[in-house]
């Protein structure tokens, strides 16, 4: 019998929900271990008490980041920290060989340009050739041998599975895209503004960064166009619901012509995502709910055909904190390690 | 010093949510009394054991409904009944003489056929033509003689204000139109049923007949037609929201041109809506929240242009049960008899 | 015909919730107009930029606080301030000859001392004793001519209410009172912070400030030793519900002897709140739902008796900004005016 | 190497809440094989249409009860079935020697009587005296030989951890304990009904059954009189929140002296519990939340101390699906049959 030596891996911005996720999975892991938990603010306060959930379970303390601290100590990193904060983090973790699962924004645009244009200056370009773009579905791959990864965003992550197929096929037209995408709450992060306040946030829906203000329109672009072969350009609107997480990105395409029928783009998807097993695509017609995939690392897929217009609707579900970020990047460490792909990440939701 | 002798009004099909809310808005009315609260599956209960917040408030039981009683004693009749059971008995009021505000689906639409297409037969098609359309910011006019109002469906309500300006003033091209719109549970009605249960309807959102299922679908279109001068079609989607009040729909239109600003869409609005005392258009791209109207017959409109795809957004949001159902029959009725079309109906939004 | 000359009144912080609560409710009453809208930290900002809610309603800007450009104005005014805040701003205005009805816990507990050991150091004591205890249905006859009116806290009103007619009349024993009381998260105001978060405030229940740390114990005490003639010492515990609006208080008292039926308890009350409007006691053994006291100033009270250990178990809800705050400010303005104690007051809840 | 051949266990009525549940952790358990998933209402139906976060991960169908099928292919069954339905159920399957844990309340009760007065005659009596209440903390040694578990309900097992440490250790009086208990509603079941439809049920609280009507009432008391040895009467209030999990209780006890303290009753409560993987005891004056626990198997408590009053409040929360259902189920089974007692357990909540 061989024993397997766990893989040591450190968590850098772990008390934010992302980082409290990343934990969560990584102590379901059967091939690694947690070795540093991280933390900004909260330096030197046991974990437990910044992470109530984890009383109990969780012994020790947040630690101040030392790179060198990780390196001696951890094979792999997650980032989880805003962007702009995570590109000289990250690359004081690639000097020192540790290999980094970046759930930032800072290496996800190839552009630096675009990236320029949207977030400001760059804090580590030279990089950006390294990154490989973490979603498995579509990179898996290139994912095998990288060493930096760019965990998608959320809406990303669903905008671009749900229009893949469709896009891919050229069963429907790249233009004229929309993306509704709706999310809970914990998009927007831990700290409490006047917007995430329980009496204004609950009881109502809004939308925000309409019309192409969203940083995330960038990113979606980018994937959509690699997957058209084209430059596309889509009116994507987030708005934000009154639940604590999951995304559904309901996407609206124009059919090509009367061939791409719901059964149609439903086998596309099925075709495209054989084999991965965090995608399941629902039969044609049906409501995926983001209730389905709580808490879990699944992607619920659905298409629908509206013939009176000729418009494909497709849906995508996620929950946004574990595909959209915590569960995607360990996906992708699973990859990259040669671990089983569902490694922690076979759970389904939490349901109801 | 005059005395005006109130109007007396009934409300058939009380003790719904629609009901409550006829109710509970006309209790505030200055210039009528309730008559007759008339229930199907209730009558001969107190009203107070069927809707628990008129406790204290409203005395007396639920009556089964009894065309002559209404007849003898009301002027005005609200039905707030299914559609199907609306129809005849709207005709039994209407033969008797009663005004009546019908806020069910049986006189919305005006083309027999298409009634027949998404509803069945009709039960009363000689009065189709005797009904106006209760969109009071539209039909102020028409309604002023109406003795049959076919209030409109809540979502309609919502995305017929949103696009009228731009469709009157052209800015935006009748081709295309996408609806995406997002409800609260009450929209779904009284009865419990499992997509309405609280674990499977809370901390998720879904859609639900996507793609041109939904029986607001022809009603939208009518309206949009109209305003448009051609034949229009819509790609609808409407969504189930974790909160129980309150409709938002965002409607995305092609700009016809670069002169189709959100400044420019905007100021239709207003002016389409200037003396409409329900409306407020919030400043270029403004994101209205279902929260700012909730309980109130308010509306509010906004606005928004991508410019990296020349698409406007356009956002409404309404308390479905007030500016979409019962709040707007009131309106509808204000304007009939020639009451001030505000009256019970100026409170602002019970915010948060 | 007499023309009534409306009675000028302001509202200090006015840009909280329970500011927006009293501008809600000030804008129904038939008697009254609003002055002034003054707040602190947004003072020359339209109104509805600060309160959306009021978009298209209300016109004007917040103002800053100037107590001679408020008595030069208003007859009355409201005071939304934080305790501490609040007792200076009264006194400037209680010296320019102002009625005010404070809602701030500083003029509250009639003994300084007491004041001292829960909130530090008065900031006008001599005002004390002109103070009367703003709740209605207890003080009616002494808020008659009350130029300072302290109006309740939100706990105490229900807790006290609820436990009156039983202390009152013996029916239980003064000792080992309980109140578990839960409350939605508007009760923590307008800021937001970490357990108002959205995320960490919804799907989940918890109490806080237990065992006696709350500050609204010394207020509970007060009114009850009051009633039972004996000083009296309650265990209180509050909860944070997710959920925006409401408070039910759970009271538990051993009952006197075996006559303390339910019935009989809600006997008393009822005997005790005749001619109260704002009260409704429901039959015995009822539970009374948050729900539906929604956005109004009712109370619904309930009695049941655990035979198996002779315990009283009496319930009350409330909304806490509106009975609890805001309305009860209102209703206190009305007797000290000889206004219809109801008076904009009478809607019943916004129901579900 | 020694191969473990894993246990096959089945679920019947694996369709409601907690048999989801039941089937989610397992799939994550080491040891054991998932073989029949039963249900009623739903057999011959997939899986995942009924169950729709299984979707893409259980294949099969749901099965029609057979008890010889069930014994030909299962060492273990899980019954998640109504009580009353379980009785005859359990006792067909313990006929062909299947353990069995029962969720339902039919074998809870020791004393036949009692089961008979709050729940009518019993299905199954000869089969009582062989059950073994399933609170793994106060009856482990017990469990470890018994063939048909009676796992606890919700409420009883947060009142009975919270309590139990206070009575073994005679820190307080077992006379006047006081419950006032607060869940989320799955634990009202499956089925859709008026008080749990999520208009009626969001956005309010209320309690139900108070004053001693609950049928969890005489467990409760069966477990606290056994601890405090001798027969103990309790209080109790359930209550309804608007969320889907969780159960807060939130106990009263008279302390017996100035001894009992917060930090002694912490010790005590440390002390009972040690060794004890699912329960974490918080620092004296904590107020633990429900959303600590949301999704996990454990259990947080504390204790505060009301100097005022002399009173100790304990609190508990649990996930009433997890640790009040089909964690507590899977944990007997796991002392049952030898297993680490936390298998399939060990996951922290899934915050926020």
């Amino acid at each position: 019998m061989t024993v397997t030596r766990a893989t040591a891996v450190s968590v850098v911005g772990a008390t934010g929900y992302t980082g409290a996720e990343l934990l969560r999975l990584l102590l379901g892991h059967g091939r690694v271990s947690i070795s540093q938990i991280v933390g900004h603010g909260t330096a030197g306060q046991p974990v437990a008490s910044v992470l109530p959930s984890f009383a109990g379970i969780l012994e020790g303390e947040v630690r101040a980041f030392d790179p060198d601290a990780i390196a001696a100590s951890s094979q792999v990193a997650f980032c989880a920290l805003p962007h702009g904060a995570s590109a000289p983090t990250v690359a004081a973790l690639r000097e020192r060989g540790v290999i980094v699962l970046d759930l930032s924004a800072d290496f996800r645009l190839r552009d630096l340009a675009v990236y320029g244009e949207w977030y400001g200056e760059h804090g580590a370009p030279a990089l950006l050739a390294d990154a490989v773009y973490g979603l498995v579905e579509l990179y898996r791959e290139e994912l095998r041998t990288a060493d930096l990864v760019a965990v998608p965003g959320c809406y990303p992550t669903a905008a671009t599975l749900a229009l893949a197929p469709l896009l891919k096929e050229r069963l429907v037209s790249s233009d004229g895209l929309v993306v509704d995408a709706k999310s809970g709450v914990t998009g927007a992060g831990r700290a409490a503004k006047p917007n995430t306040h329980l009496p204004e946030a609950a009881e109502g829906i809004r939308a925000y960064k309409s019309a192409g203000q969203h940083r995330h329109t960038p990113e979606i672009e980018q994937e959509l166009s690699r997957l058209a072969g084209r430059e596309v350009r889509v009116t994507f609107t987030p708005h934000l619901v009154p639940m604590s997480r999951g995304i559904l990105a309901t996407a609206y395409a124009m059919a090509n012509d009367a061939h791409a029928t719901a059964e149609r783009c439903t086998e596309a998807a099925r075709a495209l995502y054989r084999g991965s097993p965090s995608v399941t695509v629902l039969e044609p017609g049906s409501h995926p709910d983001t209730l389905w995939v709580r808490g879990s690392n699944r992607v619920h897929l659905a298409y629908t055909r509206d013939d009176r217009t000729g418009r494909i609707v497709a849906q995508a579900v996620v929950d946004n904190l574990v595909k959209g970020a915590a569960g995607q990047a360990i996906q992708c460490m699973n990859v990259r390690l040669g671990f089983d792909e569902s490694e922690a990440l076979r759970a389904p939701a939490t349901w109801p």
